[in-house]
């Protein structure tokens, strides 16, 4: 199998302030190409170092996979690292000088010397296009290995890699097939047993995680004969999905969110939000789809009382006599988005997201959402048992799970109650 | 200085399915204790692996941290790893048989055998206590370097840290002070000069990172003395400062957004948001922030022009002589925004996210910003280059900094131009 290492160059990662994302990204994507990631490592902004863990790397695996250091500023050292690893210099490249003033031009900005260290690459290596950064990336060979140098900036790293190291890579890989596919509304541990009898019964390897309420099981199958491996792979997932139809939404990389954007475009419907606890994060969420603006005609963040009065009509006796945490100010809410924007389907979502706020009767982590539809509105309670930005992401993938379960005619999972 | 290396071990990490935090958690600790990270590596479950590993990282520091690989399941090879390392053994020791025995007991479980393997200790190692867990970690010392190890639970783990390594370690950290700080504005390289200057005039370690318009600048100083380490610290960092005073706004764990709360409470002011591009991402970046409650009064989500006329009165003529995304239309949906909610500010943010959608003379990343105050209206053009993810975050850091200039008087950076 071939194999690969990932190094993660950097200060900033070794003083614990900044999660390393990057590589795991890295692990991710190479694995399901049937890669076998076999080490990962991380070091400062430090020259010998850098050195020394790029020959160590490349010695280990088939290829390297490098990521941050390639800034403008003199911390920034890994193109002097795969210099110094391959025993060569470094040489500045009028082409990616010209590059790099075009962009800044763009910008309308005005470049400065230091960003000409970013012209430089290792003699013998070439650049790889950055299409939303400054920094080139750099490949380069050491002793048979294939080096890869990418920005640390996320963004920048993941689209490096998907359009100038991915097509490099892809046809080496083993004969793997994978199929990731994601539930909302199961409990992880109903998987287990369907996932050893898989397992059993086809050859396949299976593993599941768990990321605020969506549930991702990860199906592989290797074989010789790629169709094999495919069709193996196939009859695995499909025999496990088959025990939760209700709660498989996606495979790969569609998201819930995609998931709902979709089925609202396939039924020619539109959609408005009304948020307090999620507070614009069902919005972005579906905002982050590209063509979201087909469907999704307003969020109204309403934090305050006196916005989901003013916003939304809710009633202040409502918010009275039930608090805004309740059923009935939910309703109210789906109700009220749905009058004034003239959406077809609404989602309402108010709790108490934590750290404060909580009561004994409703404790922190407690969201009403509501589903407005054309034959009413479904509500339900949730507690969740997260932090803030857990409770409020859960919230969000629990209300976009109650719009999909109704769109593609599915039951409700928990407590939904039907108000007319 | 003492050095301290840190040793991921599982699998899992090597799939990219899991995150470690462990090491982050523990570099950040290590840190703050003033010790140096030197490195981080991650193995699988691969026992001539684990041992190389471990033989390194004891060559290269004076304190070797691990996590993962103590459970009870033959793949759990740390101990065994230690062992080889070390060129030792395994024995079985009995107090640690009882202690897991006990545990089972209060849990009012059976103990199986595969237990056993957490009641093995390298010849010559000791044992650390568990107290959330089964696994036992290990202390043991190779060549002069300590190795502790831990479980790879994270709430184990931690309580392990805290409960009996930290207690041996503290005392044998240097003096170190550090100051991370955050500015918006500036461009990256123009830190280059003034970076190089502090280095070398205070000696103090310096470096910077770049994520969607926020420069970190890390100033690390240390010294027998920590006052002096303070003080150098504090001088380094000033230094540059200075130079950066408007592009300035918060230290260490501050962020922008808890950054803007903080200027809208002190001044007793509210705010109101209108988000057409940003779609929603401002108000969560706000609500993300504990009592965000207080000031931000609502914001209104109007991605399509429906929304945009009905919600804030921006006019159809502007729409259709300017288009949305243009000075005019940005200006109506902050002055309308205002107008509907009273709030004292309010941000708007209209642009061309992609990855579609651009023109020749709108190209995908144009985002036209408008912030509203009692004293008229303020437009900012920006052109960002980033994905769609990239270009909304860019856009909501780029919205709140300008009001973050606004209310601390500071002036603005780009093109600005003032409606009144």
């Amino acid at each position: 199998m071939n194999t690969c290492a990932i190094l993660s160059i950097g200060n900033e990662l070794l003083l614990g302030h900044t999660l390393d994302t990057n590589a795991a990204f890295l692990c991710q994507q190479m694995t399901t190409l049937g890669w076998r990631v076999c080490g990962m490592a991380t070091v400062g902004d430090d020259l010998p170092k850098i050195i020394d863990a790029i020959t160590r790397a490349a010695a280990s695996a088939d290829v390297v996979l490098m990521t941050g250091g390639l800034g403008p500023t003199p911390d920034d050292l890994t193109r002097d690292g795969i210099a110094g690893a391959l025993g060569v210099g470094l040489s500045e490249h009028a082409d990616l000088v010209e590059a790099i003033q075009a962009r800044f031009t763009r910008m309308k900005r005005v470049m400065t010397d230091s960003n000409l260290r970013q012209a430089l690459l290792p003699d013998g290596a070439t650049a790889l296009k950055n299409e939303c950064g400054t920094a080139p990336g750099v490949r380069a060979v050491l002793n048979g290995t294939r080096l890869f140098s990418m920005p640390g900036v996320p963004s920048e790293m993941k689209e490096m890699f998907a359009l100038r190291i991915l097509p490099e890579i892809e046809n080496v890989a083993g004969n793997t097939a994978m199929r990731r596919m994601h539930y909302c509304g199961a409990s992880e541990s109903s998987f287990s047993e369907p996932i050893r009898a898989a397992e059993k019964e086809f050859g396949a390897e299976i593993g599941t995680t768990v990321d605020d309420m969506i549930i991702t099981v990860r199906v592989r199958a290797s074989d010789p004969d790629k169709q094999k491996a495919d069709a193996i792979c196939l009859a695995a997932s499909e025999q496990i999905r088959q025990q939760f139809l209700d709660s498989w939404f996606s495979d790969d990389d569609a998201t819930m969110a995609s998931t709902v954007i979709d089925l609202l475009k396939k039924n020619g419907k539109t959609l408005a939000l009304a948020e307090s606890c999620t507070g614009g994060l069902i919005a972005s969420a579906l905002i982050d789809v590209p063509g979201a603006s087909d469907v999704l005609i307003e969020s109204a963040v309403t934090y305050s009382n006196a916005a989901k009065i003013r916003r939304l009509g809710v009633r202040e006796e409502t918010l009275d006599k039930y608090g805004a945490v309740s059923k009935q100010t939910a309703a109210e809410m789906a109700r009220g988005v749905l009058q004034t924007t003239g959406a077809d389907y609404s989602l309402a979502a108010t709790g108490i997201a934590g750290p404060g706020g909580g009561t004994e009767e409703k404790p922190v982590g407690t969201v009403w959402l509501a589903l407005g539809t054309p034959s009413g509105v479904y509500c339900n309670l949730r507690h969740f048992l997260a932090d803030r930005r857990g409770n409020r992401v859960r919230a969000v993938n629990t209300a976009l799970d109650l719009l999909r379960r109704h769109l593609s005619g599915q039951p409700f999972t928990g407590d939904v109650e039907h108000i007319g």
